[in-house]
């Protein structure tokens, strides 16, 4: 059985989590709370010396890192990850899409407005946290408007990557009524057979 | 035949250029300047509705856009793209590291250094990039230490991923003299068969 280090808030951990269900996986759970540095402690960075969670442990003493790189040892084989070749490198192009154009700034800004104090000072960087995780949000809600799922109508690890923050998007103040194609998506994943929903944000 | 559209001085779009060549696969490369608006046009959103290069062009008007995707698409079936289920998620994981962790420092910072006019607003930005930028390469400097490639001795495209703005880190403000064992890398990706270096940037 694997073990998944994650703070159960955190879209990035619930990633993890979501497929496991799915794949109606046996796993162990072990909470992790980045905010109160247990992410730098050397026992903590000796399974992943970039610091952060989720890090899963596949074999004992064996770490893997990284969310959609954990999403895709879990999918592959499965389901939830294509038999084709150019539909598999859609799937990662919409992974490192999340990754670098999505989750810096849908992710973050949630992060800013829930788990930071109010009045923080890093609320400033919420206009542009806004702008671009609006642009990230256009791409999606142009590329669903005909489509049921991010890839070749099937869904896969590329759905469960983006629902995360996605569906979540409005704890960090951006407004999904305009995106009528990315409400109607949610609501098809949270269809989907072993969806468990994100657990919300305990107080800081 | 694939077309790759890119900006020659991008390392994101290097990386596909050192793959194709190392495969010794041929390949027809259509020049962006994205600095000129080009990657805004109708004509390129309708290749990749993001609005960033690299695109490959793999069939004659299918395309595919991130930069790692496509290595990865490339990739697949070679001995760039590991054999066994650990060792290609552990290449997935320096795939996102890069994207995540270092990218988004390093090469920020080269852009604001060798691509925006001196004395831009932007050189403020600089001092958090370093630090975090400096964050990524102590985490490489640590893995490499003990590793003549990123995973299992074996060059892969995690490698070629990472040296595209590592090798460059200089432009962009950062000391490499510090980190033997990341020179000691660069040194023998640059050694690798069919190395090709990347292309200088010419003057916006």
């Amino acid at each position: 059985m694997v073990t998944v280090y994650g703070m159960s808030s955190s879209g990035n951990c619930y990633k993890v989590r979501l497929l496991l269900e799915q794949l109606r996986s046996p796993y162990h759970w072990i909470e992790v709370d980045t905010r109160s540095g247990e992410t730098r402690s050397r026992e903590f960075l000796a399974r992943n010396a970039n610091g952060r969670v989720p890090v899963l442990e596949f074999e004992p003493g064996q770490y893997l890192a990284e969310s959609d790189a954990i999403l895709f040892y879990l999918a592959e084989g499965t389901a939830f990850w294509p038999a084709g070749r150019r539909a598999r490198a859609e799937v990662l192009q919409w992974l490192f899409f999340e990754q670098y154009s999505h989750e810096p700034y849908i992710a973050v800004a949630r992060y800013i407005c829930v788990m930071l104090p109010a009045g923080h000072e890093r609320r400033q960087e919420l206009p542009r946290l806004h702008e671009r995780g609006a642009q990230a949000l256009a791409v999606m809600e142009a590329h669903l408007r005909q489509r049921s799922c991010f890839v070749d109508e099937a869904y896969s690890i590329a759905d469960i990557a983006l629902y995360a923050y996605t569906h979540a998007a409005g704890e960090g103040g951006f407004d999904l009524a305009p995106y009528a194609s990315i409400r109607a998506w949610i609501e098809r994943v949270q269809s989907q057979p072993g969806f468990v929903p994100m657990p919300s944000v305990a107080a800081p």
